[in-house]
């Protein structure tokens, strides 16, 4: 199999680009999307298995099922319209001025649960356990490949946020090289800890609860809403004791992130009348996954406002709502105007 | 008058975020949004002069006319919801271990046409003229005044291109240091340049052509689609001789200008069925706007596609139209599929 999409870096910013190659997008293609029905076989219901590639990874069936067969809880496929793919080779090269790469790496899609229409706040503990349990060890998977140094997992809840599916399902990319973001927040990190010999997350939780930036937290991990958030009712759930790197998270911990992840989303999704929303886990890289100047986190951004020019031109965010605020609602209470 | 907002400091990455602290939104207010309807009573319009801040600068009046009255072809007023403000004061301050300031700046409306309903793409060629003059001014202003560093001005065209306002217009910010996106891209530029001895536009302009990528071009600027293109049909403007500084636009490209903007405006209005966009000018810090290694240009983004978690993890951009069939369906001819 051929690749299907090239990496391709601005000369001047570094920036990096997944181009597809092969399956072009046709102008009227783009406009599809604004008024997209989901047709009524959708590949990720319970029956449909022949409809999407075969299956990387699936929990729930009984001993001795066949694999790509019915009675899984949690289903994990090879993307259909992966961004990068394992075909792609780890190679690199370049081309004079330009600089180009067959685009390398895994994009899974975790079809969370068998209900089409069911979104995440409403999954019971048990089935979100599973997903979490899921994560973790398509995460490790990743972190064993060669030629892989950076994995994100991530959900598009709502076509507002992305979703070109609407059956629930998560995805996870991971790449031959940690990108200028990510890259941006494992450096920062790393220069906080120099500097002050301790955690910028670690601090940040510790002084959330005084801040009134804390929404919740229970044994293992705290809901906060952080200091310079882009977004309104932007949330992070951070682990309470230091920890760098997803795939150490604990079968002990589990049911906490369960519950705090179920407890958040439900928040928002009565709150803010059940927006669309991205969450992202942010994880060091897979090359130094244990350090003590990052720490893993959820992201969970609700796409309330859309970002414009300014944004865009200046990477500078503006934000209508106070984090202060934005937790104080959470919380339960009401927002002052 | 108080500062509106606080300039906010992320202690990891260094990202910034202006964060409003006076207008708060409540959760109800994103929701409005999604339905908005304009008023019958659009401040932009003429005879509606009173509903706006004081007026900052017109073209179009007859001598002796009155500040705030008609007969204006161009208008510009302070943002009612300004991001940053002049009134802040150019100080800073630092709290511990977050970081914020007052959000010190300008950030101005610029009114570009009388007529309520008229797209920029349909403006004729003598305003769009003098809609370049009026960008050039308002830059100089802001580069002669004290504490201010970068400037940029951009247009939303289009409710899911961020644009609050039905009324055509642009908007000048100006602000107390470079943002972090813009220093990434001045300081790439600065980098390319010591090590090839030549500026990335001024090469990427003369490959452009025999790479496909170049749409038209006239005596003063090419339109191109970019290499690395984050964007499907992103299209850039940049001038044919080397100019780092908008505010050195002389008169005699200001025709070409308007003659390159109004085409490729059409043309994506024509051939992508009429989208919402972003445009922004970029250019050198307002300290250092003399240098090789940056080419000013405009950068026009028509918003095809919904920017998801991916994206916003990595930094990093999929992109289902390279540029080379994107600059060859701009040129006229049929994208192939």
């Amino acid at each position: 199999m051929e690749s299907m999409s090239d990496f391709r870096k601005d000369a001047v910013t570094g920036r990096c680009v997944i181009m597809r190659t092969e399956r072009m997008f046709k102008p009227g293609a783009y406009r599809v999307d604004k008024h997209q029905k989901q047709s009524q076989t959708c590949p990720f219901c319970p029956g449909k298995e022949a409809m999407t590639p075969g299956e990387i990874f699936a929990l729930g069936r009984q001993a001795g099922a066949e694999r790509d067969s019915g009675g899984w809880k949690i289903r994990v496929v090879p993307n259909r319209y992966a961004a990068v793919t394992p075909d792609a080779g780890p190679t690199e090269k370049s081309k004079g001025f330009y600089e180009s790469a067959p685009a390398f790496g895994r994009h899974e899609v975790i079809v969370d649960h068998t209900a089409h229409d069911l979104e995440m706040a409403d999954f019971d503990l048990e089935q979100l356990e599973l997903v979490l349990r899921t994560y973790r060890e398509r995460w490790r998977d990743a972190s064993r490949a060669a030629g892989l140094r950076y994995a994100m997992i991530f959900k598009n809840f709502g076509q507002q946020a992305g979703a070109s599916l609407e059956h629930t399902h998560s995805q996870l990319v991971a790449l031959p090289f940690v990108p200028s973001r990510a890259a941006d927040e494992i450096d920062g990190g790393a220069r906080y800890f120099s500097e002050k010999n301790s955690c910028a997350w670690c601090d940040d939780r510790h002084s959330a609860q005084e801040r009134g930036l804390e929404v919740f937290a229970n044994k293992h991990f705290a809901v906060i809403c952080p200091y310079a958030a882009r977004f309104p009712f932007e949330t992070h759930i951070v682990p309470v004791v230091h920890a760098s790197d997803f795939t150490t998270l604990t079968d002990d911990a589990i049911p906490d992130l369960a519950a705090a992840l179920k407890e958040i989303l439900s928040r928002l999704k009565r709150l803010l009348d059940d927006p669309p929303y991205n969450f992202i886990i942010h994880s060091a890289s897979l090359d130094m996954p244990i350090v003590s100047g990052f720490h893993w986190h959820i992201e969970i951004i609700p796409k309330l406002v859309r970002t414009a020019a300014f944004e865009w031109g200046t990477g500078f965010y503006v934000n209508p709502t106070p984090p202060e605020q934005a937790a104080e609602y959470l919380r339960g209470g009401a927002i002052q105007a």
